[in-house]
């Protein structure tokens, strides 16, 4: 087991986690990234390859602005190639050029890609790793070398994989990092190596695993209990193929099950909105199920479990979620039972009936059947609550809609609705105009109930065919995300067609937002009330 | 290690699976993923827990009809309640009454769960397992045994938690199966725990893992290796939190990286597509990055890996593709270069010149950073090659299209298009209604087209809002997947107005459509021609 204090987790979201099927990152969404990594105390972020991309080369030219707190830049690139001297090898010189203080340095383990890939000598391999170290190391920089393809090429020969990382150690670099390229190494097979590297070469040994088995987190964990110090990885898993190891995961259980220290005191908390914002930035979904900092993670959906977790806070968890800045939830379902509908009620002061509850849990039911899904909206099941309480009168009712859409040959698309709205005894008729179908409602709606002074924005908005082998005729599902600057909420609507969908969670989202604003302006009445008697 | 032919899988995708956030599945839903997982050669399919829920009772009643090839069907339930003579509690009855052949009880290990959620003492709770195992074994029933939160259990107090074990070995249990409940437990100590069971146990051991520190796969391939012979998960690793320990993963790991057998001969080839369409009649997204038979796990997106791949095929690669029915593939993106797209245009047959490729790889950069996305619409690339090549007419040309979609009070919604349409000199203006917008205009093309006489299915559509934050205002990209009945393509479409954005979909899907009609037309006329030379 290494010392507790030094394992430095060393990020390649930026490089090898782009090379993700689906994923593009700009230069400045790498420069967000790489700041939410430094605030979290990551040791060192590879910015990317600037030999291979000219966008990488740009960001290392404005990442020498940043005021980075701790973490250290690093730059990826290859060795020389055969047979030219170091100093004459764009790669490398295009690397020295980046001006990153570490220079990150990848080479062939494995005599199969020696001659197949590189179609070089053994000797001259040796010779292209030690000189391209040796070349940097006397221009300043640090380096740590990435031994490519380690595993299979130890399974290979494992003396000359040993003799290439003793070439990149005579070199002068700084750690040297097993790399499972191909990602079919299993953890056992992982440790047993590592603690063979170990004993053979003198430098910090490091681990680098993709999830090709699905075992990624399991190898690097491995491998820091036989002796690695550095740990490579990227944020959500992202990478090639079946992704990188993943850091969100790799660094809780760091901390929290193997008590070694790797990122700042706190950051735990921040992990699972960094998590969420590279996913964000990426344009990626987050996976919600995600170990630690997933909203599921702590989610309890079953009713044996629920009970249980009542009678003995815990006992269906395997750490307190707190630590990760995470929570213990109830899942509403139609599994759900009314303990569950309670549950939201409360969360939301809600008072009513069991058998009010009992009510808006059959209501669930027979739309979950007609394809909403309220997991995730649970301010469409308070507004449910409230609905069933007795004497509720909603602030409006969408009365009539309407939208047209379309383009002329050479002409602009455009979008046009309107609305009728009954609020009181008045009717409002009016009409907007917006990008596409849902923007114009959206806009024409908010005119209609301008008296209401609510500012509710729309911050998300996700669109799910629920049955997708009926095409376009399937029911759609919408997913709405607002917020009002003081609360965030969601609401589901679900309908054949998408623009109906996009309405009824709209109106449920605008509803939701009247009712807050109408607590919030009540308990302000209130707190003065107090303040007044108090001043008495 | 175990002895290679049987490693017996027990799926719990049914019962354990649905447990997962956003997962509902109805009795038909579970009768047609059994059967799947019956053709895999999975050994036992655990249906439900009758006593919990009505729908699992049916299932079981349903099931007694069902020609099942090899699988044995399982009910789940727990020990009986204390203080309660097995043969009165209500829970043991309904097992019985299900009438599959197995039964697995749960029962608790846990000291500190026997306390504070059984309240009962540790005496009682080692007759309650004994007894209920008992009651359904002399009543002809096979029981497997799962021993809830073993591993949290035997960490706290070992002696008691291999008594527990002991008590269902007595009870007469064919399997104890040593569960982490929590999912908190690491491999190396999973491993270590499972050979301390089979030491301290008269009965074949099983493993059932969750995924809360990532390393259910692991920790299930270390507990196979530690002398584990029943490995318990669901497909897509589906679960409550973060999912249970993943089947479509662990079931290639042991048949072709611990050699073991646990399947049909020849059911890898099938497992790719039974966990898409669990996820499909799941309503789930699939994971794509899924090891061995997701899309992405074999795909090359980094230049220097498709070049080494080129040299050396297998080079970036943990095992051959074929063996689990997938591909080695090539991704289009803005990293790609003239290769990749000279790639798609050999996999479609179509020549064009370096040049031509190049004018295309500048426009699929153009497009993404519009918001188009190609790496799942290879059909879209097709085209564009097919369009940049010289003289290439396109069949048809959209001119002009509007929708007007609403609804009034007390009315149901409408949806009417009418689209224009110039084929070579001629314009065909036209309309059709829908239940929605696209559907409208998607049935207003089709009319519009019909000269064609190709039969263009819509089979998928999907839809991300590329920049989420924006709402309803940012851009909308939508993918459309479509078949003839003879090949399947999809397509990729992206505007600020969902309506423009799946027209740009559509309009793609159907002109792919109508050059393949036409390349299947030409190759039928040739082999004629051929065959009548041959008649000569």
């Amino acid at each position: 087991m290494s010392n507790a204090a030094d394992i430095a987790i060393y990020d390649t979201t930026l490089r090898d986690g782009a090379q993700r099927e689906g994923m593009a990152l700009s230069c400045a969404d790498k420069l967000r990234i790489a700041q939410q990594l430094d605030a979290l105390g990551i040791a060192f972020i590879e910015g990317g390859w600037p030999a291979s991309n000219p966008k990488d080369a740009e960001l290392f030219r404005r990442a020498r602005d940043v005021p980075w707190r701790s973490a250290t830049l690093a730059a990826f690139g290859a060795t020389r190639r055969a047979g030219v001297p170091a100093g004459e090898d764009s790669g490398l010189t295009a690397l020295l050029d980046a001006g990153a203080p570490v220079c990150t340095l990848f080479g062939k383990t494995s005599l199969r890609h020696v001659r197949d890939v590189l179609r070089t000598s053994p000797d001259e391999n040796l010779a292209m790793i030690e000189d391209s170290v040796h070349w940097l190391v006397a221009r300043g920089r640090r380096v740590i070398y990435d031994a490519e393809h380690f595993f299979d090429g130890a399974r290979d020969d494992e003396a000359y994989a040993h003799a290439t990382l003793r070439a990149a150690a005579r070199g002068g670099a700084e750690t040297i990092v097993l790399c499972d390229t191909n990602g079919g190494t299993l953890p056992w097979e992982i440790a047993q190596r590592v603690h063979a590297a170990a004993l053979a070469v003198p430098a910090p040994i490091g681990i680098h695993a993709h999830d090709d088995t699905g075992c990624a987190v399991a190898a690097t964990l491995a491998a820091v209990r036989a002796g690695a110090v550095h740990v490579q990885g990227t944020l959500n898993g992202y990478g090639e193929r079946c992704g990188n190891a993943n850091l969100t995961t790799i660094i809780p259980a760091l901390e929290l099950k193997l008590g070694a220290r790797c990122v700042r005191p706190g950051a735990l908390l921040e992990l699972g909105r960094v998590a969420r914002l590279v996913a964000e930035t990426a344009n990626l979904g987050f996976d919600e199920h995600t170990p630690y900092v997933g909203r599921s993670a702590f989610a309890h959906k079953g009713g044996v479990h629920v009970a249980a977790q009542r009678r003995s806070p815990g006992a269906y968890e395997h750490i307190d979620p707190a630590l990760v800045g995470n929570r213990t939830r109830v899942v509403v379902s139609e599994l759900a039972g009314r303990a569950n509908v309670r549950a939201i009620a409360d969360a939301h002061a809600l008072g009513a009936s069991d058998d009010a509850h009992a009510r808006v849990l059959a209501r669930i039911k027979e739309r979950e059947a007609d394809g909403f899904a309220f997991e995730a909206a649970e301010a469409s099941v308070a507004l449910m609550v409230r609905r069933a309480a007795p004497g509720y009168a909603p602030p409006f009712e969408l009365l009539d809609y309407h939208v047209m859409t379309g383009k002329r040959a050479g002409g602009e698309p455009y979008a046009d609705a309107t609305v009728k709205v009954r609020i009181g005894e008045e009717l409002v008729h009016t009409a907007a105009e917006g990008n596409g179908p849902v923007s114009a409602l959206d806009r024409a709606l908010c005119k209609a109930l301008a008296r209401f002074a609510i500012d509710v924005e729309l911050l998300d908005y996700k669109v799910r065919i629920v049955d997708g082998r009926a095409g376009t005729a399937a029911i759609t599902r919408v997913l709405v995300d607002v917020g009002d600057g003081v609360e965030r909420w969601s609401t589901v609507g679900a309908a054949p067609s998408i623009v109906e969908a996009s309405l009824c969670a709209l109106v449920d989202a605008i509803e939701h937002g009247i009712a807050l604003a109408r607590t919030r302006e009540q308990q302000r009445r209130t707190d003065e009330g107090h303040d007044r008697l108090a001043a008495r």
